[in-house]
């Protein structure tokens, strides 16, 4: 789920020159918002998944275009009357550095958000695992993602929250079962910029296990069942757009089949790395897929 | 006329930084191609007035929507199956400067180039004049604006061409009534960076009379009738975007009414200075307009 859903819109520009203007050599437009990609990782790993959240405007059509192209991706999204966000990433060819520009998003009406409350509703109670990801839309209330993981959690249904700032810190203490903090989230959320203790510490405020992202060194996991460090099989150089999406649906999609902690992690880590070294930025390759994840290393913490 | 007509999206950014993400605080859009501002203007001053080109996909859409809001301005677009391009300006809070990024536009076929020509010629017969504005689109012939401009001056209607690069030059051949570029498109028209002998070299192409922008320092004109240099008042500060199409607006006006070249030129002026002078970028003050108009200096070059 992603309530705030998005058109990523990709420049391809010879060089950036602040203040100057540009003629860019190349245009794309995909949907987007985290959530949106976690949908699509799990529908090319074999899975039936409904995509929610808001939809509007000019923009908003755009991306229910787009969405119905995409295969496997069921579009549950609930239309409101403001327009859908549009994010710009500027690439420089010159450095292949990356500028980004992230519109705020429509203004949601509270008619619109019992509407949104309703259809979640509907769709948590035919669903075997929800993720909550991104940011909040002006106008939805700051507590929005406690009660969502409340309302999974009264159906039965295990809820990942990816999410930040005051929406974290609101969402956690609802208890999900997952949160997936990079390590920038987690100081903010713990004030500790120490991974591990920080990880616990989350643990603390009432996630049933934090999992949280290192960049290229993996996850680290606090869990029930225990604390684990998984790492891929070497350093790895390329696009981290993405990867992070793809770690939420490497571990909903373990979750959905009752995997345990340490093939949870594996699976992550291992389509992590594939989007990483995917030849198009946010897409993950099968066979890096297939060829990573049987030399992740997963270690207790 | 705009043939790559636009939606203009403005971004408002605290600040901006190459190779970092931004929240834009604000989002504006307005309809855009040089053409449409030309349009826009000449509506103002009481002209009744169509605006053709292209216009496609869902941002043609959102471009039309919006031209439909907008008093005075008749809609002549001519559908095309591409996505009208955007213009991106970002507009950095902490300096006032801005960052721009142009779509190339959409690629024109051989069939929806010779709609437009239809439409073209039957607008054309019912104009008292027209304005050829900007870049052309991919898939538009180079040689586009000579026949545009032949056909117009077939009907009897005086044409001005406002364009830059190869379309400039092809169509000056064609002999429009008159052409302005500004001081980097008259040096690439004529090799000369020296405004006076460069404006009378462009006329000696074909136009019949040329009227070079010289930015703060007011328009240079080479006509049948003679060389004029037009100054404003004062020295102004200000946001100079449409400041040069507000020129070619007042231009047009006053060859549609009939007014000798002094009193061309005193309009452009004015009109651009009281663009320049306006609180929003590309629309221009009516009252700054009146009070500059009376001290406009013309003088004999």
């Amino acid at each position: 789920m992603t309530l705030n859903t998005a058109l990523d819109v990709t420049y391809q520009v010879p060089r950036l020159l602040p203040h100057a203007s540009h003629r860019v050599s190349a245009v794309a437009e995909r949907p987007g918002g985290k959530g949106i990609n976690v949908a699509h990782v799990l529908a090319a790993l074999g899975h039936e998944v409904t995509a929610t959240g808001f939809a509007g405007g000019p923009v908003g059509s755009v991306v229910r275009g787009l969405l119905a192209q995409s295969p496997g991706v069921v579009d549950g999204l609930v239309p409101c009357a403001g327009n859908t966000r549009r994010t710009v990433a500027v690439v420089d060819a010159a450095s292949g550095d990356t500028t980004q520009f992230n519109e705020p998003g429509p203004h949601i009406t509270a008619a619109e958000w019992s509407r949104f409350l309703a259809r979640y509703e509907d769709l948590v109670h035919g669903a075997r695992a929800v993720a909550l990801c991104g940011s909040l839309p002006p106008g939805v209330p700051v507590g929005a993602y406690a009660l969502l993981v409340r309302s999974a959690r009264a159906a039965g249904v295990p809820v990942l929250l990816d999410t930040s700032g005051e929406a974290l810190r609101r969402g956690v203490a609802a208890r999900p079962e997952i949160i997936k903090p990079n390590a920038a989230e987690l100081a903010e959320l713990t004030g500790s910029r120490d991974p591990l203790p920080a990880t616990r510490d989350a643990r603390r405020r009432g996630a049933h296990a934090v999992v949280t992202s290192l960049g290229p060194a993996g996850l680290l996991a606090a869990t029930a069942e225990g604390t684990w460090q998984a790492t891929p099989p070497r350093p790895l150089s390329g696009n981290p757009t993405g990867a992070g999406d793809s770690a939420v649906a490497g571990l909903l999609s373990a979750v959905a089949e009752g995997l345990d902690w340490p093939a949870r992690l594996t699976r992550a880590v291992a389509l992590s790395a594939a989007t990483v070294l995917a030849p198009v930025a946010g897409a993950f390759d099968p066979r890096t897929y297939e060829e990573v994840r049987g030399s992740v290393k997963v270690t207790t913490a």
